[in-house]
């Protein structure tokens, strides 16, 4: 299934820390890395880092440009492939304008969360739904994950990952991997 | 289910590079971190750190210090119960004799490659095996994958992962977790 209509994004900013308070969390560079590589291969549309910090966003744009324009694509082109469809943005509605104008539909936001919730949907449910043509944004939060107030404005959140036991502290690149596998695969 | 006969070692020595020349890789200390929090999630018994380097093994052990003796432990408890279930070994032989000590059954040895290969096994199928209560190693290739002299010494493949296109280029973090996600889960 070719997944014209799925962007994901990476939430820095609002997060939350061990203690439940909202904090902005530093990029970790292998995450662009990681879950671009991730989205090229089950071939999501574009991967957003969502960060209001300056420096953090000229961070990323460096990462990228290294491997975009730089001598990083010269040699390893699969990286180049991968980085190319990685974007910048300040916070989760520009990234939802952004993907309003580019295929003309509203967007709907898909949360995830180790957490879980109420009335969580199943991933073989969520690629059911994908096929609705509608555009839709996974959102992914960094350090503790998504503050409440990200969570609200979401319209629906994917099933945990969850083993056999009651231990759940995947990686964020792990839970992307994971998600993007079951969508196409599951 | 229980996976108490499922462990995965992650091979530094000997790999391939990207012209298939055979090298040794450098520790990535990511690799560590995501893949024992993969391991500990999805209750893989132990996971094994391949390298003969001796510098590498050191920092091996350095890591984890930090995380199960040291500071790092105290703040973040949820990485030291992943942390305390890596060893470090200097080669896949000593991986499997010392498995086979732990549980007084031979070794089967279960290669992963992005390549594919003859004969090769899904996660549905080999999570029936699984139940059998042989002992089972999932061996994973940094850079570039497992050398060929490896992969000889191994008794079965499992599918590649494989999105809807011919990228498949997935960071051996991704790979990993989505290959014990699709064991327990799939």
């Amino acid at each position: 299934m070719k997944m014209d209509n799925l962007y994901l994004a990476l939430i820095h900013h609002p997060v939350v820390n061990r203690k439940e308070m909202t904090v902005g969390s530093a990029l970790t560079t292998i995450d662009i890395h990681d879950i671009a590589r991730a989205c090229r291969t089950f071939d999501v549309r574009a991967f957003y880092i969502v960060t209001p910090f300056e420096d953090q966003a000229n961070l990323a744009h460096q990462v990228m440009d290294h491997w975009i324009k730089g001598v990083g694509g010269e040699l390893n082109p699969s990286r180049k492939q991968a980085l190319e469809r990685v974007r910048v943005a300040q916070d989760l509605d520009t990234v939802c304008q952004e993907i309003e104008e580019e295929r003309n539909q509203p967007v709907v936001r898909v949360a995830t969360s180790a957490k879980g919730g109420e009335n969580t949907v199943s991933a073989a449910g969520f690629k059911e739904t994908l096929k609705n043509n509608a555009s839709h944004v996974l959102v992914f939060g960094t350090a503790w994950g998504l503050a409440q107030e990200v969570l609200e404005t979401c319209d629906m959140m994917l099933d945990p990952i969850l083993g056999p036991g009651s231990y759940n502290h995947l990686s964020v690149r792990s839970a992307a991997s994971i998600y993007l596998d079951r969508i196409t695969n599951g």
